[in-house]
């Protein structure tokens, strides 16, 4: 066993897969904020958003996201850098924007630290999927539109030749998809879920920096939005839903307070 | 406008969505525990489980879960209830379990308060579907096994004579399913799973109680899980999650240090 640091609740030479939420500060975990505050060391990109990395102390915090060069950090070198610091004692956060393992590649960082023999924690966190189309008035389920929902990347493994998302088999499931990264494939998805024979006048809604400053809200149908997401220049990081819980967000808007917050205005 | 409340930064008249995560107190977001040490009502039921529950003042709490007779509080009910509170002029959360917009009916109260009048603001919340699953060391996505993830509700509304999720188009996916609420229905589910030409030996996990005192984990194949979940007596609360992403929690197992809090021992 690692040796226990009483004041935090930190245990030197573990690393804590946390997750930061969408972005907004108030939406960390009360835990994620104590080991924030408390870490050794926090590894980060950019995706927890400007105002969380922003209070995280700059001796104590690495940005793993972009090197020099301005090309993605492997995350070989991730992997390798995590387990250096816990062997040298350190208590270790490695930070991802929403949760760790919603596309966030927590699962391969855990299965690496077990291999090399490194104690690790979970840290769940309110995932933007889910968040940053509540915020905009969208709930991904609801009793009378939607029986399920998913949750998809359209920011692929460029290494695969084809899409590994069957867009036809999530078509007929009849529930709510949601595209986490999903702004530049638009058109590609959107149009393999016309031809899967989905309603055209389907709901859709483009949520931009969902809780951050800035926020932006569009909607539009599965045959509109490509057209909606260029005239309001909707741009990454954004998350794409799609399905009639979509519609909810003209119901509700005008009585949504989250709109009248730091975020800009609703579309 | 409603009137401001300086000190708690919550208004009167106005309703707060709010989920309260998987249950463990530290998974509540900062916002969530803000508003409940400060709103003048909450409005909750049993799912938030007992740590949070108990920690709500008594005074400034009412349990809308069941009825002095033991059956469930209808939905309209709580809905107005939500209402006279806000047209008293009182600050009220309304808190879930988990995530209010994930099978929580948050959608159903936030269209009844809009369409009252009522101001509301939505507060997103760490979803259990994710949560329970990642405690246990599952990641519900990965690079190697998932490019979607589904949830679905395995308690669904009795009123609907079929079931209204097509398990053929959610094992079409090839995504991981996950399935809230359903230890019930298991046998049914696996069964519907198994013949739209799912793999038998596709790994399945049960986290029942995920971040609660007592969490237990049981794991087998979606051929074995039911005699599993009779060995292991996996009781509601719980979360079923079915892909090769559940093979995850075997080899990270040793090294997981969720397993050594208060939680149970997993199997």
């Amino acid at each position: 066993m690692s040796e226990a640091t009483p004041e935090s609740g930190l245990e030197s030479g573990t690393v804590y897969l946390v997750g930061s939420g969408p972005g907004d500060p108030e939406l960390l975990t009360v835990k994620a904020k104590r080991l924030l505050e408390n870490a050794d060391v926090v590894l980060h990109d950019k995706l927890p958003g400007p105002k969380i990395i922003e209070a995280l102390p700059e001796d104590r915090r690495e940005d793993v996201g972009k090197r020099a060069g301005g090309e993605r950090t492997p995350q070989s070198e991730i992997n390798e850098r995590l387990v250096e610091l816990a062997e040298d004692g350190k208590s270790v956060v490695r930070l991802k924007g929403g949760d760790s393992f919603v596309f966030g590649r927590g699962g391969e960082e855990a299965e690496y630290l077990a291999d090399h023999g490194v104690p690790f924690e979970v840290v769940p966190a309110v995932t933007s999927a889910v968040a940053a189309p509540a915020v905009a008035g969208i709930p991904v389920t609801h009793r009378d539109h939607a029986s399920s929902v998913s949750f998809v990347t359209g920011h692929e493994d460029p290494t695969k030749e084809e899409s590994a998302v069957d867009w036809a088999a999530l078509a007929a499931t009849g529930g709510t998809i949601v595209v986490l990264m999903g702004v530049g494939r638009l058109p590609d998805y959107t149009a393999a879920l016309l031809e899967a024979g989905m309603d055209p006048t389907t709901p859709v809604g483009l949520v931009e920096r969902g809780t951050w400053p800035g926020q932006t809200v569009a909607t539009g149908t599965l045959e509109t939005i490509v057209d909606v997401r260029d005239e309001e220049d909707i741009s990454p990081p954004a998350v794409t839903v799609i399905g009639d819980v979509a519609g909810t967000r003209d119901a509700v808007v005008e009585f949504l307070q989250n709109e009248s917050d730091d975020a800009g205005a609703g579309v």
